[in-house]
């Protein structure tokens, strides 16, 4: 089977864009970057495909290409789409204008952030089987299967009902199979539709790296005005996102980094203005963190100068401005409970011995030494702005060897989602882990639960958990006072046994099981949970923006080699208030691996084109942190518990990743005494900033 | 990969008998039967699995095998298990000794009924897969899934969780998919799991025949007293069956004859005693019916020598006799509603032109014709000794964009349950049948909802659809609440759209679903339903076997050729009480199917041995019916509705096979005037009746 498909292949409509109808699966006449596909080769085996793919002729007419925000913001003439906006939001909250009025001092500073490719150890790919009566099943390592089902239906014109989607064991995600995995199943699909069997697609890693969504890079400007004593009055902020060629999720992560442009701190009046600008580059999408890591680049480095300026210890600022219960977001929202972040800059402070080493950096004639810290907020779960996909669902299937299976609706793509819906469904039920089995996500045994992003997985499973127990227990307790003679108020069923507190009668949780299939008792139940209804007004940007918010302190400290230039992170003390913690182990690891990716993000990775074309796509040239790279972490729980967190617990699988970039930032300009204010700190960046340094 | 496996590498227990501990999966020591497996050889084709199995060498000390019924009740030393009776059932109602002595006339019978293959048109197979974490995935030709999970997770000693079964489309069934899956599944799921790779296992035709379970050979005997007016008195009864090597379903096919022994007539008072003996044959296990054709062979014989004894016409004498509401069953369980036994018989009569027919039956110089009537009776379900067992789950999963998925517990295997499932799941929905697919039965997807068998589907598949649709419905009328801006109980969800009754607004279903997923609804829901609890005592054989009975009267109208024997079944009548038509053309296949089915059993189908080996193993030697030997068949509805059935409705499925046979031993007498007692009535069997008759 020898077999090209285009765009007039495709029965349904050939569109994958997430949120914008702006992103075509197959390019018709226009391509809009190094990486757009035109058509999908299919043969028996990846070298006839690529045989295949090596014949087709394409013409090309060139126009000048768009490449940077500058570029695609000035634009007149040839715009992308039909505009370069891919998207805007603001936060337009009282008179900023008289604050600055009031304020004894203003700070101002540009700030930039650079692509991060997700390079996940996996790249992309999917299988997609044909099935009867025109259904098709899609397998591949994704992030969100449901995003998925509705790419494939609409693309092949058939109903949800008839696209399953299973989640295949993935390795590494990030965000970056938010997205894409839509494309390739997609495609996937169409051929296997095409020529009515199995279609294998899976990206080699330098396609994968040209053709997938990175992190946005951002230009950002900060104002801020400051009281004497230090206390914020107002800010104007401006944020602009490079969004390659199509939207994709520019629209979230625009929406979710002005939300929190202004991190943890209270600020009576401001205003933030977000814009997304396409341009003729990969597209840039979610990932880890979400427009989070960027925006406390600028309000934790703009902090920073802010201390400098007033002559204060810039945790001291941070403490007198930062949000406790009772005081209002810039969004307006009130917050009530649950509100750590407090706590996150006091322990962090204590643990790193800060004030010893914010005074001794200077004590070696080779290397420096500093010592930063950056404070995050992360509104949690989806937020005003996807309310709507906001649900999540956890199935129980209780089975008569007292054995339990637990499907839930998000994903596995490392963070160790199966072991904490495995131990929140053993809490729940009262019975011991061994008995639970998590089975993989597949859209035939679950509903649509949203997309596996923005944290949810402890609190969305964990609260449907609950949910599921709720509609269970009232069975099981009937069940057990059944089988142990006594009333159902007696009942407790724990450490995986059933007691009958009044007697003291005890069965085994097996034998409760037995007697619910016996008694033709429900044994399978839907658990489901959505958030709470949000106010909010996207106008202005004003009201209840997410319906809780993680917190956390990063303090790095670094050594700076003046012969080299090159930073190494000696230690990261990383605080983290996640409401509760559920698996401490779980907890360490998301912290690890998020600051050591946020590392990689400020010191070493470093996408670089040239026109257009992704240069450093392997190994060797997109410099990953290595285990030599890798810096002691020390992570401080704080529990603020939120209520309607499961357990009390919010998410901490993004916030892991948010501040240490900016620690880092904080930690270098502390050493060499010179404002760092863009990202990546290479080696040569720091030698230019030593040399700005006059001679005392 | 060359392997052959043993008993000694099963990790659990090597055990497969449904009901009993009395089947190994693989023989240790003892083999009772020919197609007994001792062992499975491994290989990558199966000319090689083949291969290997031909180089073990076996050495077996020969002992007299027992064959037949007599012998194994007459045997002394060598049981086949620790005793050669299975199983036994009885019913003791009344002092039918008593009854006997006011009788006017006593009539007795013996009737033998044989051995039937089911011939499924796909032989057994299956596919197991071994999954990560010990997990094992079993694919397979199959009707009762969660059998299969727990005859492989007993086997491997694992827990239910950790196997999944899904059913693959299913060539034919019949019941001997109900037994035999298991044996397959485990024995490929134990290889699967020793060699760590997937493994295919397909019976050969001939292996297929001489290795898995049939229909019941009954030895029965009758005695009934009746009144000179015709009405029932007493009954005493014996059935014996032949289960060949294991119990397998024997016990449950045994207490399905039992109390149904005397079928749809009121016996004041009765004894039925039944027997299962183990035999060195192939096992006997569910066949379509259940024990119930077996039954009706004797008591619809025993009905028409009765009436032949009074001089009564054999309809007058049923009509006399039939169960009516108010009645009690020879189990003493007393019928309020749904007893539409009269109706069929009264129904069958007139469109056969009975009357009329019975008295011409010897016109033609070679040929003869007869007419014949059965009636039968059929417990809906489980009944009491299967109750635990009797709940089936309905998952709906209704999609954002108004398509529906609906899993079930139970299976497809031709009869035609995805239809009246799609059916009735648009119906409580009030939606157009093409927005559902049901989907293929998978363990992962549902609770264990007991086995496909015993006609369930319509009865629990649709109870639960209503269950599911009862849970789901509030929030269907609180979203088009929202919707159409109106009260919730004035919205009307029908014929594929929403209206508000009071305001006459309207909206498609489609816009209905979109708005359950914008607002966070449930949309994902497990109905369940399980069979009413059942008050029967097992000693006495007394109280309520079933929750409820289908009806069934057809009449066989048949020519036969007084120079061959040869019987050609004309024309049948078939008139079935199913409470509810849900869907008539599914009716009238099941009607068709079973008649067919019935009338081979009758007339040619004759499963040869010699010596415990099956020597008609393929379709030149079973005679199956062809399209040439189809009768003319008529189906005839009557719906007494049944207040605990979904709209009304009880199961068909089997009670269309159950009357024939007798109907056509019944028409063949009346043809030829002598009684027909024992099936099959083979042309040879024809002529040495004829010959019996004396020159007038």
């Amino acid at each position: 089977t020898l077999l090209a498909i285009f765009a007039k292949d495709i029965p349904g409509t050939n569109q994958v864009g997430v949120f914008l109808d702006d992103q075509p699966l197959l390019a018709e006449d226009t391509v809009r970057f190094v990486g757009d596909v035109i058509g999908i080769a299919v043969a028996e085996t990846a070298e006839a495909a690529i045989r295949i793919a090596s014949l087709v002729e394409i013409e090309y007419d060139e126009y000048r290409p768009h490449l940077t925000i500058q570029d695609s913001a000035s634009a007149t003439g040839r715009l992308i789409h039909s505009s370069n906006i891919a998207c805007s939001h603001q936060v337009l909250k009282g008179d900023w204008e008289a604050g600055f009025k009031q304020a004894d001092e203003i700070i101002e500073g540009d700030f930039s952030t650079h692509h991060q490719e997700h390079f996940y150890l996996e790249t992309q790919g999917c299988i997609a089987i044909p099935e009867a009566d025109g259904h098709v099943t899609v397998t591949g390592s994704l992030q969100c299967p449901f995003y998925v089902q509705k790419a494939v239906a609409r693309v092949l014109d058939i109903s949800l009902n008839k696209v399953r989607v299973i989640q295949a064991p993935t390795g590494g995600a990030f965000g970056g199979k938010e997205d894409v995995p839509s494309e390739l199943s997609a495609r996937a699909a169409l051929a296997a539709r095409i020529i009515n069997r199995p279609v294998k697609m899976v990206y080699q890693r330098k396609d994968d790296v040209q053709l997938t969504s990175k992190r946005h890079p951002f230009e950002m400007h900060y104002k801020i005005g400051v009281s004497q004593t230090g206390k914020l009055l107002a800010a104007d902020i401006t944020l602009q996102s490079n969004s390659g060629a199509y939207a994709t999720l520019s629209s979230v992560v625009s929406y979710r980094s002005t939300m929190q442009a202004m991190g943890p701190y209270v600020v009576p009046d401001i205003r933030v203005r977000s814009t997304a600008y396409y341009t003729n580059l990969p597209p840039t999408g979610a990932f880890r963190g979400f427009g989070s890591p960027q925006a406390a680049f600028g309000h934790e480095r703009i902090m920073d100068l802010a201390a400098e300026r007033l002559g204060m210890d810039p945790i001291e600022l941070r403490l007198k401005n930062v949000l406790h219960p009772g005081d209002l977001t810039i969004t307006g929202q009130k917050l009530n409970v649950s509100v750590g972040t407090e706590e996150t800059l006091i322990k962090a402070r204590e643990a790193s011995k800060w004030v010893k080493a914010r005074k001794s950096h200077n004590k070696s004639p080779r290397y420096l030494s500093g010592i930063g810290a950056a404070s995050c907020i992360y509104g949690n779960c989806l937020g005003a702005a996807g309310w709507s996909l906001d649900g999540s669902a956890a199935r129980v299937q209780i089975h008569r060897d007292g054995s339990i299976s637990v499907a839930y609706g998000l994903t596995e793509m490392g963070q160790g989602a199966l072991t904490v819906v495995a131990q929140m469904a053993a809490e729940v039920f009262g019975v011991d882990p061994g008995r639970i089995t998590v089975v993989a996500t597949d859209t035939a045994n679950v509903p649509d639960s949203g997309p596996s992003v923005a944290s949810r997985n402890v609190v969305m499973s964990g609260n449907a958990l609950r949910d599921a127990a709720e509609k269970l227990m009232p069975h099981l307790k009937a069940a057990a006072a059944e089988l142990l003679e006594c009333n159902e108020g007696d009942i407790s069923i724990q450490d995986d046994s059933v007691t009958n507190t009044a007697g003291g009668e005890q069965a085994g949780f097996t034998e409760l099981a037995e007697q619910l299939f016996l008694t033709n008792r429900p044994m399978d139940v839907m658990g489901w949970w959505h958030v709470p209804p949000l106010d909010y007004d996207s106008q202005k940007g004003l009201g209840e923006a997410y319906f809780t918010y993680s917190y956390a302190t990063h303090i790095a400290q670094v050594s700076v080699d003046r012969l080299t230039g090159r930073i190494k992170v000696e230690k990261v003390w990383a605080a983290h208030d996640v409401g509760k913690v559920i698996n401490p182990a779980g907890l360490e690891g998301q912290v690890e691996g998020g600051v050591v990716q946020s590392a990689g993000w400020a010191l070493t990775e470093q996408l670089q084109l040239e026109g257009g074309r992704v240069i450093t796509d392997n190994f060797s040239t997109y410099l990953m942190p290595t285990i030599r790279d890798v810096p002691e972490v020390v992570t401080i729980p704080v529990e603020a518990q939120e209520p309607l967190g499961p357990w009390g617990a919010k998410g901490v699988g993004e916030p892991a990743t948010i501040p240490t970039a900016a620690a880092i930032a904080n930690a270098v300009s502390n050493a060499i005494g010179v404002p760092v204010n863009e990202l990546p700190i290479t080696p040569e960046k720091v030698l230019d900033l030593l040399s700005t340094v006059e001679v005392p």
